[in-house]
């Protein structure tokens, strides 16, 4: 069944805004909106492409969710209160129950933040969801990859190797079974109020899309630094140490992707403040390693020191 | 030839802002940008797929300014200053010649209004461009589609129905040759200044994305008013003219998309002052009708009303 480009935004889309701060939302040529005075806007935009990102057929609720998360995800490691949103939806045709099922994953996890969908486009064509999200943070605060110093310990949130695990799960790479690795992938949860508890208080921050490894190669490098990583503090889940056991490839973990953890580091002398502000929002995190003047990346494990710089997953390589 | 994904957006994309409100652009997690007190932020997203929005083949150097000009001309719809952009680009591999024409497309029309590229995002996938364009404007001076009142006089600026002939002459429809037509498809210029000029002038406004008949019935349903258009009025070109004569199909112009030009209303007290404004920037703009209380669109030809209402292209359908 078939609707109409209008129909389908005013359908599952539009409604009368929620938050004070938009003045126009989602039915003129642009939203309109009141940005908050004295603090810097965040912004941040990501592409979801079927076939790249994620597996023709995937459930669109999930999709829906993940498409926003990864965005979040990225204001998070800014350390910005997000705010609002606008959705690019490229869709083959409109199906109206998928398309009922992707706005749903989009709006509840843009319902639990408070964030509004303020605009946007549609259009037919190859499925492919870009969606730039919106943000506040005081510019001072604001977590950058740049800020890592010589002596910082360097943390992660949650767990590592889930995403990984639920890929080749999909990909049907391995036999295992492990539903909550399958979510992990599909249903994300980015750590906006961890992100947003470390601005002002870690040195530097990047969220975990391309893999820890590139990741924290991407602070490392913004900041003129090195790290050793400590295998045995990786926070990985019985599942994923199982799989890489019996399946012998220990960097699936630090190469994989799609954790949309937090990796930040903070000053030697503020790490004991740590606990008690991610514990706020029960959200786990663990010190995995510290930054060193020495340039690299490097990982300790059963005595030995390995390089990692050369493990992040790239596009077009 | 292929180059990686960081390294492309490297060579291509990257430079120190120009800009004084942007304190971070591409390379963090966020772009980190100071928005201007006390104004409103405008903000639109428009995407282009290929064989949707544009032919296989396009040139790269057009695609650049189109992706970045049907932006630009939503923000100008609205009466607002641009100020950034974010692009999502999804290409099917990374050839470098294309790359750099699109780049060089976009960045001059960027630059020509100043506008600085903060962010976005580049993937693999099905040729496809996002773009998220921001500006600012006066909450109360910002052109809405919905202030159109009755006995506003309807004005439209440049010319009309070049675009859907240069469309007719791409898709081989058509023997006819022009140029003109060519070029004002592929390479629209969208009329900032004038928007700019109409803020808290005009009543209302919308740019001719869509076709003038359609966009205006946006503009007269959000406003709970009727209009009636002259035919005689219309600013089409001698080769639009001479198109229409001998194919036949007169409603072409007021059908076809990608005019991007400003249609707008002033209410009939303040139309003296109109041609001043825009001759400033050299934009040349006509009256093509006016507002009337009985709903619907009307256009008065040879003697006879025709009912417009039905006329609009739309997606999907």
């Amino acid at each position: 069944m078939s609707i109409g480009e209008f129909e389908l935004i005013q359908r599952f889309f539009n409604r009368p805004p929620l938050r004070f701060d938009i003045v126009e939302g989602i039915g003129d040529d642009c939203a309109l909106l009141r940005p908050q005075s004295g603090k810097c806007l965040a912004m941040t935009m990501d592409t979801l492409v079927e076939g790249v990102h994620f597996l023709r057929g995937t459930n669109p609720e999930s999709l829906g969710h993940k498409s926003l998360a990864v965005n979040l995800s990225d204001l998070a490691a800014m350390g910005a209160t997000p705010t609002w949103v606008t959705l690019a939806l490229t869709v083959p045709e409109s199906d109206e129950n998928w398309l009922a099922a992707f706005a749903n994953g989009f709006r509840a996890l843009a319902d639990y933040y408070g964030v509004e969908l303020v605009g946007g486009d549609t259009t037919r064509g190859p499925l492919s969801i870009t969606v730039q999200a919106m943000g506040v943070v005081d510019e001072v605060g604001a977590l950058r990859r740049s800020g890592a110093r010589w002596g910082d310990g360097i943390y992660l949130t949650g767990d590592l190797g889930l995403a990984g695990l639920g890929l080749e799960i999909l990909l049907g790479k391995t036999a295992r079974q492990s539903p909550e690795a399958l979510a992990k992938l599909e249903r994300p949860h980015p750590r906006v109020n961890a992100g947003m508890s470390l601005a002002g208080f870690a040195n530097s921050c990047i969220d975990v899309s391309d893999g820890l490894a590139a990741d924290l190669c991407h602070i490392l490098n913004a900041s003129g630094v090195g790290a050793t990583l400590d295998w045995i503090a990786l926070p990985l889940p019985s599942v994923v140490r199982q799989h890489i056991e019996a399946d012998g490839d220990a960097w699936m973990p630090l190469r994989a992707g799609d954790d949309y953890e937090l990796c930040f580091t903070v000053s030697r002398e503020r790490e004991d403040e740590l606990p008690g502000r991610m514990a706020e929002f029960g959200c786990s995190c663990v010190r995995i390693g510290s930054i060193e003047q020495q340039m690299g990346l490097r990982l300790k494990k059963d005595g030995a020191i390995y390089d990692l710089a050369a493990l992040g997953y790239r596009h077009f390589s």
